[in-house]
Parts: structure tokens; C-alpha cells; sequence
């Protein structure tokens, strides 16, 4: 490694964790062609800041977005705010000309998504790279799905699955936050899952949800107000206040082949606590994958002897499987936040190539398209949306 | 075992094996109040009838459905016939006094379902029993599983997810047959399997779907069409036919409590060879069941400590699960036939003791009634439709 | 079918249960060379036989296993009587020309064994046929295996793994029955069920198991008595008693070819009911198989792809699998007493052929000699035994 | 965190990797009381050693170990050097007073094992904390199975199986490699991967493996010698060569509390690439934990109702389960190498604390004597051997 690719990260939950972790981890198992250094972490609050950098390994701390956004000894914005500011930060921070990495979804509507696609292709004829951080594209099991797909493996695509299921709104008792208010999260299940399911049913097909039909709905109503002191007026803690986000969405999307998929993303599922399942079904071949088991592939080969045909647990563990050059030997597990590491490696070999980087700003407009396509479809009676207009 | 209890059954072919085999078995494993014998065989064709009945073990064979519904010497009548001809045998025989068992689907249309239901009600005041033969309500794990519902055991239901996954359509070349042509079969995947995933999860949420949206479709429009020399032109075999019904239904349905349940009926995806699967997520537990490992039910009980909570595979085959008193000891599988013997337990213990067996042919007229407002929702753009009308 | 194949049947345990069903059932799925005639039941008892006869079908019934030997209007004696009465009823039923279906194990001792396959060899040269009834191989997926094996699909043996684990044993109060008496049970969990593993591994690798070494051991010594008033003594029913059979064995074997092979049986694997499994690895792929989903066989194949290789699920349901050709479509489970079908039509096609059925006596006093040097090794520390004297 | 403390890793192999990934992370997650600096990294080729250092983040390097163990601002000594060397570093370091942290199996022999724990026990006297590398034990899902046995969930243990399933041998042309050489490699799957299984049975049962009889073998007996120009003779790369240590280790073992534990280690389970599996067997319970779903653990209750008994599926991902505070929401897995930072923040606490950590050095001979025992018995034919003398 030489070069520096200095990196400023704003925001500091969940997220900047594991981008952390990614920006940490990558260059130790990759040789990438920049060196990424964690420069500058950037938090409303000095004193979370502070600490969170500190306990993440990043060098400097700032409150002030925009201030960093100028600095040009920064190279690279990673966005890991929540949703409804992603827009301004990832904009403003095309316009100084920096690379963006953007977390997902990429924005709260498509209004802002489009600015973001239009300010991304603009800022990439000047040398700026973005992405959207659709991490799960980058397990190895579902890169080398998709890789199998391309390869014509399971043939033509012919129906498509894809559900993401969660339990952790299960218990009608658990408190308000404000995932569960539209005007914060923007979306509830939806939004915050099903986006994982229509990229990833998008990336491993390599086509496009055109069209859907489909509900969402809140199935607990109203959820205990929680009482704590972060700023809350008198009334915090008491009573019940209204969960104005879907709990479910359930809905058919036509892909541009004219297959027919079917999603599903629920915070209800009871006993799934992070089932992200897709299965591809080909007219020569199957494909199935679920997150909780995210280092095993099940295959199906149509093409072999009618009597030995079977769904086949491939460990995607192999030193030649995607991403698996730079980690263990074979049949030792990979986690979660290895997809962080890879999404750095392919960002920065992005950047080093001067090649637009997937998924793209395009690419997160699109999911959200589709995200407001079912919205449109369900207010609607359920009747078919396109994802277009 | 002391009197008898004579059975005609009218039809011969995939059903009539199984049909046949539980008449057979139900009384050597459990002791029936009345002793079933395999009175006439009814076919179209003598020859094939004989044949079949020797195989079977029918006493006698016969050509003419409605001498026999005439003899006074029979008590039941075993439809196992196509759909369309359900209803005019099934009123026939109950006019008649006879007790009737008839395959699902109860008809190919709601009308017929309608008049069979009208007609099941009017005769059971006079002691005839009916009932439909929706067996996958008899596979022990299933019925398990009611029983856990029924006992509050996962809490108020609050979503469904059911589906019946097959692919034996998925060649492209697979030749056109009665089963594709609407006139015959009625339906495709929707009514032949379609219908099993709807009336399991009536049976075991004891809920009723009250409305659909949806979409069927027709994957593979035209196949080769086939040159048997069965009665048709001199061009057979020759060219290709187009399919008439539908391949894959995708849809959801609002249960009675407001639930909402999501359906999947196909015959297209791959690898999937009779996965009829539901899974009931509730406020304190969840259960899963797969067709493909009948013996075997996944139940999870959120009220367990949070540490040890966890999808458990219960092996159905203990003496007191349902059923299984009169099988093997512990451990010892079950398989697809079983379901046979026990419809014929339940059925001719409701006609000893004058009781309704279920499922109705009311119960079988609304699984009709759903199938028909899925039709009408895919026609009306997948707008939602009332199963009532 | 045509000519009749009269049948008696000694004992009428719940193996006579799972025989009957065979003689019964295989018949009206498979086209028989000679149609069985279930004739006789015999049992001591006369009341309990006559109830048993009646149940399962049996025409006549008798208490005097050597009058129904000597009858003349008898083919087939199918001896399921406890192991310490094998050998006097099987040679004697040789002796006078029938054929034997006997029971597994074979026998309680070697030479008990060793007399049988004697008395077979001989009545085999005059024309009588003789099978011992591990039915395990009749499992399609295990038949199926055995095929694989056969054709080279796994390559050269390297490894077998075989174990057999139940837990009815495993609560400490269960009480003392027959089955934990040495004198009449002859074996606990070794016989009873390692007898299977042993039969499985060698007819599925084609080969022998020639040497052992290892322990069995009665993990709970004392039980309580039973009190049942089954004509037992005055003090029946209070009290413990010694178990006086292994409740486990483990042992590991050499096959003729040299490779090795890792056996348990055991009664206290707590939570496996019924988990017959066997797992051959082989120099260019391996096998996996579960009686507890017994539909199903794993295959993994190294000559692939090094990226695509997996354990691929086989559902063992196609028409072209082994025995399949008679029962449902595809993906239509079978259950526990289908082999029991699948023996009956072996059987009889050897008889109506005039060939040797396997497993034969001969393979059956292998068994036995296997289990007995499992033993001897277990009395000499473990120490290695030749299976040959 | 504040005060540091300074560590040196001596090797820098796959293992070195690893351990690296460990003292990177484990601050970054956990609130350690001492803050791990990684300083220097020693190997004996400098060229080598300056890359690794740079690719992982050492701040210095160095080719003499003994002159790091000297320096007074090195606090950890950390051994991932091949096991022939371990015992001369380890005790050298404690010596010069340094906590030690080495990787498994302790040594290649008995004799040096006990050197070491002697050494240990010394200098803990003086301060310095001494822990073995079995990473296994630091798997979520494996604590917290030993949590579950130690607060009586399975009753009184029965039995154990452990087998640690590999295949990367099972390609009898895969070339001869020092690990198939036992002058270096000390052993073959027995004490590379047979010790893993034999620490974590001791580990989560509690108990210790006081004699044992089995049998090593090696399949492939030559194989071919690679052709490298790393020193070898002219005739490098010629012929076949020797294969000196097991492909296999298959035996029993009896614990302290009289159960028996049955154990394989196998390079040659064609399939299966890293299969450490554990079931133990208790009066009222079970628990199975298979490597290859590290983050599942199944749980069988027995005490619960009979008809509800099952395997029951843990994602050992909650909050409270053991080491996940630290990391990410339910349901988002670890992989292979978070092991290696939990140890690190075992060993800093244990440090800080003064606190002796398991598996202590007495630990690991303990291990190593069961190995060497397991040697023993096969070279007398199988027979018993105590792992005390």
C-alpha cells in the first residue's frame, strides 16, 4: 500500500460501527491500492463523538459536517446517518468532490434519491465515485449466486422468492422508538428491510422490479411511549402513541424478463431474527440462500441424472469463492461484518480504477422506486404500480 | 369390528390407489366402530375397472355410477372422479342417503360447490354424512399443530405465510395434458394445490379467509402437444397446444381476525418437489410445517427464556400425537398414504355416531370460494376481492 | 397373479403388526410373480391370536407352530418370534421344505446362527428360499445408496460411519422389561439395533466387517420392577432389578478392503428417537442417510467443480428410484413399513425365480458374529477380534 | 481504557493472522481494563516478517525472540510458532516474566507439556498469567452450551460424541507436506484437530477424559513429494514420500464421572470441511453444536411435555448471550476469527484482574496427555490407557 485515501465518516451508531470494523479490517486482509485512513469522525454530539472515536480508532473528531465536507486533505464522505439526511451530505459532499459511500436505503424518497442519482452522475464525470452500502451484495454466498446466475447455471429465470423476516416488534408491548414514526424512519419494514430484498433479488437476477402490487400494513397499532429524558416533553413515558410506519409489507413484483417475484418483509415472523431468504428458480436450476446461514449456498442442477438431482449446501468457504482469497482456510466462517471489509475493498478498488462502483446511486434510486411503487400499489387497492412513475 | 359398512368408490386412477389403500389399512391399525368393505369399483371403462379392482381389492366392478348409487346394499360413496363430475355424483348420492366422501376440489366452480353444499345440508337431516377429502389435515404433524393453536399455545396469529411448491412444469417441454387445459382441470396450480395450502391454514388457524389479491399467470404458454393414440385427431402429436391454466398464484388473503396471510401455489419451482409448507407466526410462538418432511413439526415458544428460544423439531411419531396410537413405537415414520387411513377413521366414526365430519362440504365450498375471488382479483388487476361474493 | 403363495406366520408381536402390513399391502402396489395368501397366524395364546388374526387379517389361526409346519397347503413360514426361538422354528421349517422369512437378529448366539445358515444352505439346494428381515436395506434412499456405491460414485471406500441412537432408555426410572434381561432379550442395544448398523454398512460398501474393537457397557444397572400381575411372584412390582444388557456400544471395525468403520448403538442418546445413520466417504465422494428422514439420502459428489461441491439432499421419490415405481408421484413421502412391502416382493420374486434372496441366512450368522466378537473384545479390554472365530 | 499493555507475537503463520485480527479487534468492541499495544512482531526471516508486520499492523519487528522476551517494555508474549518450538519460548518467557499466551496444542510431547505447566504454575507465584489457545471454547454458542451444562439443564451427563470432520486429505495425490510429517507436525488429525474436540468435551462437560482406547491410522501411507525450492535436496519434487503421522483417530473415552465419550478425527470425511461437532447426552437433555453453524446451538429439553420435545434451533446471537454485548443486533452472525478476540479479552481481564485464565497451561497437558494416551492405546492394540501415567 501507498497512497493515502483518507476517509471522514459522519454519524456514529450501529452503522458506523461496522463501517468502522470495514475501513479497520480491510486493508489488513486485502491488498488494496490505496490505504484508507480513518481520519475524521463526525457526530452532532462532541462528547459521543469523542468517544466513539476513540473506541473506534478514528484520528480526529468534528461536529460540523460541512467544515469536513471542505477540508481537502479528506478524500472519501462515508454517510452513516439516518435516512432523511442523506441527501444534503451526500450532495454537498459530490459537490466538493469527494467519493461518497452512502449507507442504505439511500434516501427517505425518491425526490431526494433522483437529486442524489443526478448530483452522482455529474460529480462521476469529474472524478468522484459513490456507492450505496447494500452490504449483503457482498456476502460470498450471494456474489457467487449472482456469479452463477450470469453463468447461466440455473437457466432462464423463472420465478423468483425473497422474504426478510424479523420477530423483534413480535411482543405488542414493546416501546415506541422512532423506527416506528414515519416522519423519522420514513418506512417501517419496508424501507428498512425489503430494500435489502429488492437489491438483493435485483443484484444476484441482474434485472429490474418494473412493476408491483402489494399491502403494507401496521399490524400493533399504538406501542408504550417511552420514558426516557432524551429531550421528551413532561408526558414522556406515559400512555401509548401511534406507530405511524408498516410492521409487513407483502407484495409481486414483474421483473423487466417478465417473471413474476414475490417479497415479503416483516418484523413479525416470530423466532426469524434475521432471515433474509432468496430463491431463484430456472428453468435449468435453482438457487436458494438465507443470511442466517450466510456461509452456505444451496444449489439445485436440473441438468444432472433425473435420479440425483438435489438441493446441495455448497460451504462457500473455498479459497476461490468471492471475497475468500483474502480470509481463512477453507470451511472457516465468515460474519456479518465481513461484508464491510469487502464493500471498502471494492470501494477503494473503485476509486484506484477509476470505474463506477456498484451498487450505484442509480442503483438506490431504483430501490427506491420500487419502495414507493408498493406505498403507491397498496394505498391503491393493491393494483399494479410501475416503478417508473 | 360388527356391522358392515359398504363402500362404492366411482373412479380409478392416482386417487383411487390411495383412496383404496386407506379403506384397506384403517381398520387392521385402528379399531372402527364399523368395518368398511370394498363393496364395487365404478369406471368408465370395464376393462381398466376389473383390472384396477383386482389390484385394489374391490369385490365387484361396475360401469353405470348410478345403478350403483341405486343399490340399496351400499352406504358409501367414494368420489375420486375428476372435478367436473363431482357434483352431479356427489348430489346423486346423498339423494340417495348414501354417505359421501369426495375428493378436493369439491367442484370446478362455486355453483357446483353451492348446490353440493346446499345438498350435503339437506341430506345430513336425514343421516347422510359428507365430507371432503382434504387429507393434509390428517398428517399427525398438522393436526398437532391445530391442536397447539387451539390450545393458545402461539397466541393471537398474526401472520401467515403458506405455500405449495412443485416443478414438475418447470421443463418447458413437458407435454401438454388434460391438467393444462382449463376445461378439464378447471385450474392449474391454484385449484390443485393451491387449494391444499388454503383449507391447512383454515384448519389450523380455525380462521377463514375472508378476501384475496392477487395474480395467477401461465409461465409456459404453449407445449408440445402429445401423440397417444387416445382418441384424438389424426394430427396429434404434432405442433403445439396452448395451456389454459394458470402455472403459478401468488396471493394474500385477509384472515377473519384481520390477519393477513400470504400464498404461493406453483409448479415451477425448481428443485421443489411437494413442498407444501405453512408457517403460523403468533404473539407468543410460531409454527412451521413442511409436506416434504411430514413427519416432523418446527414450534417455537416465545414465552421460554430469551436465551433459549429456538425453532424446536418435534418428531410427530410419539403413541399420544394424533393418530399415532394405532401406528409403530416412537420414531418410526409415517408417510403420504397415512392420511388416507386416517380420513377414513374420521369419516366412519362420524357416521357411527352421527356427528358432522369435517371438512364439510361447506368448508370445501368456501376453499372454492377463495380460489374463485384469487381468479377474479388477477382479472381485476389484483384488486381485493370478498370470498362471499 | 395367479398362482397362490399360502403364508403362516409365527408370533404376532409388533413385528407381526409391521408383517402383516407387508403381506397385505405389497400385492396391491407391485406386480407379484405368486399372489400371497396370509393363511395362518400362530401364537401361544390362543385368545390373543385369534384377536390378532382377526385385526391384520389372517384366515385361520393355530397354537402349534409344528402342526402348521407340517401342513402340506403352506409355502412360507415368516418366523417373528423373540431371537431365542428362531433357530428351532426356522430349521425345522426348512426341514420340511418351506420357505423362511425369519426375523432379525437371526438368532441370540453364533451357534444358534450358525445351525441356521447350515439348515439354509442345505433347503437351498432343495429348492426352499430363506431371508432374514433387516428391512433397512429396503429403504429406497438405502437401496439407492447401495447403487451409487456399486456404480463407483463415491470412488474408493475410505471411512464409514453407522450409528443407531435412541433414548427411551434414557430416563433412569423406566422400567425393567423383558428387553433388559439377558436370557431372553440376548443383547441390549447391540443386537437390537447395532445389528442394523452392522447389516447397513455391508450391504450398502459390498463388504465385510472382519475385525473389532470395542465396549459396551449398562450405563443405568438398576431398574424398577415391573408390577404387572402377568404372572409373576408376590413381590413383583416392589423393588429394583439389575439390567443385565448393554444399554451402548461402541466399537470401530475393519472391512475386508481395509478401511475403517466407527459404530455406536445405543438406548441413551437423549432426543434421537430413531436416528439410524450412516455416512460412507469415499475417495470421490461420500454419502449420508437418516432413518429419521428416510426419504431422503445426502450425496456428495468430489468430482465437480471445487466451487460447487455440497451434501445435495436427494428426495428419494422419483419414479425410477428403487421400488418407487410402485407407489405415489414424485415427492409423495413413504414411511416405516414400506420396506416391510419391499421385503414381501423381494421375497417372493426370489422364490417365483428360484435365486437366493439376501440378506441371507448366511449374511444374517455374519451379523451375529460380528455383534458376538463386539462383545468378546468388549470383555478383553477393547482389545482387536477377529469376526471369524 | 488507559494503562497499555504491550505485546510481541512470535510467528507469523495463518495463526499469526488470526491473533493479529484478535489484539486489532477485541478493543474496538469490548471495554478491555488494559489496552493492548501490538508491538513487535518476530519471525526469523526478516524479509517476511517486516511484510506480515506491515499487512497487520505491528509497530516493530524483530528475528530474535529471545531478545524481545528481555525487553523490560514488552508486557505478552504471544507464541503462534509451530508446536516442536513452544515449549523452549513459552517457558523462556515466563521466566523472564512475561504473561504468556500460546497457541495449541500446547506442545508436540508430554514431557515438554509439563515443563511448560511447571512453569506456569511458577510464575504465576510471581505474577505472570499463562493461558492455551483453544478458541473453541470462545464460540458463543460453546460457552454458553457449558453455561447451560453447569446449571443442570442436561441433568446428569450419559454420554458424549465429538468428531471433528475435515477432508482436505481425502485427494490421495494432494501433495506431502510437513503436517504429514511427524518430526514437525508431532501428529496428524489427532492432535490438530482430535485436541480441539478432546478440550472442548473437557471444557463444556466439566469433566476430564481419564483413559481412553482407540486406534490412529494412516489412509494414505505416500503420497507425492512436492517439487518447491524451499531447501530441499535435488531430488525435491520427485517420487513419493512418506506420510509419518494419522489421517485418523477414532476412540473412546471414559470422563471422571464414569460416562463414555466417543471421539473421531478424520481428515478423510469426504465433504466435510470443518465439522467440529459435539452432542452430549444428559438425564434430562441434550445439546449439539456442529462448527460449521457456529453461531446455532441445538437444545433438547427434556423435561418439557412429550409431545413437545424437540431439537430446538438457538441462534446464539442475543444481546445477553455470552460475548455478544459487544457486537451486533440478534441475529447478525460472527464468524471463525471472533473467537480470537474474545480471547484476547479473556486474557486482558484475566490479566488486569490477576485472575488465572482457562484453559491454563495445566489445561493444555492435560490435553496433550489424552493425546499421547490415545497413541498408546492404539500401539497396544487398542487396549485401556489412563491419561495420568
Amino acid at each position: 500500500m501507498s497512497e493515502k485515501l483518507r476517509v471522514a465518516m459522519i454519524g456514529h451508531g450501529f452503522m458506523g460501527a461496522a463501517h468502522s470494523q470495514g475501513w479497520r479490517v480491510a486493508p489488513r486482509f486485502f491488498d488494496l491500492p490505496l490505504e484508507p485512513a480513518m481520519q475524521v469522525l463526525v457526530g452532532r454530539s462532541l462528547d459521543s463523538t469523542v468517544a466513539a472515536a476513540e473506541k473506534w480508532g478514528w484520528a480526529e473528531t468534528a461536529t460540523d459536517w460541512r467544515a469536513v465536507i471542505a477540508r481537502d486533505d479528506i478524500d472519501v464522505i462515508d454517510i452513516v446517518t439516518p435516512g432523511d439526511t442523506h441527501a444534503e451530505i451526500a450532495i454537498a459532499a459530490l459537490e466538493a468532490g469527494k467519493h461518497v459511500l452512502c449507507e442504505k436505503p439511500l434516501a427517505n424518497t425518491v425526490a431526494e434519491a433522483e437529486a442524489m442519482a443526478d448530483a452522482a452522475t455529474h460529480a462521476a464525470t469529474l472524478g468522484s465515485r459513490s456507492m450505496v452500502g447494500f452490504t449483503y451484495r457482498r456476502v460470498p454466498a450471494t456474489t457467487f449466486a449472482r456469479d452463477l446466475v450470469a453463468a447461466g447455471r440455473i437457466g432462464e429465470i423463472r420465478q423468483v422468492r425473497a422474504e426478510y423476516l424479523q420477530d423483534w416488534l413480535a411482543d405488542a408491548e414493546a416501546p415506541l422508538t422512532w423506527r416506528m414514526k414515519k416522519e423519522q424512519a420514513g418506512s417501517g419494514a419496508l424501507g428498512d428491510i425489503g430494500a435489502h430484498a429488492i437489491d438483493l433479488v435485483e443484484y444476484i437476477t441482474g434485472q429490474s422490479v418494473d412493476s408491483v402490487s402489494g399491502i403494507i400494513e401496521t399490524i400493533v397499532k399504538e406501542r408504550p411511549v417511552l420514558g426516557s429524558g432524551s429531550g421528551l416533553s413532561g408526558t414522556a413515558g406515559e400512555g401509548r402513541g401511534a406507530v405511524t410506519v408498516d410492521d409487513i409489507a407483502l407484495f409481486s413484483g414483474r421483473l423487466n424478463s417478465g417473471a413474476l417475484a414475490s417479497f415479503e418483509a416483516t418484523r413479525f415472523r416470530t423466532g426469524r431474527k434475521n432471515a433474509l431468504r432468496i430463491e431463484i428458480s430456472g428453468s435449468s436450476g435453482a438457487l436458494a440462500f438465507d443470511l442466517e446461514r450466510l456461509n452456505e449456498l444451496e444449489y439445485y442442477d436440473a441438468t444432472q441424472g433425473a435420479l440425483e438431482q438435489g438441493f446441495r449446501r455448497i460451504l462457500v468457504t473455498e479459497h476461490d469463492h468471492p471475497y475468500l482469497d483474502a480470509w481463512w482456510p477453507t470451511g472457516h466462517m465468515l460474519g456479518y461484518e465481513h461484508g464491510f471489509s469487502h464493500q471498502v475493498r471494492d470501494f477503494v478498488t473503485a476509486i484506484a480504477d477509476g470505474t463506477q462502483p456498484r451498487p450505484s446511486f442509480a442503483d438506490g434510486l431504483h430501490v427506491q422506486r420500487v419502495l414507493d411503487a408498493v406505498e403507491r400499489s397498496s394505498a391503491a387497492g393493491s393494483t399494479w404500480v410501475t416503478t417508473t412513475g
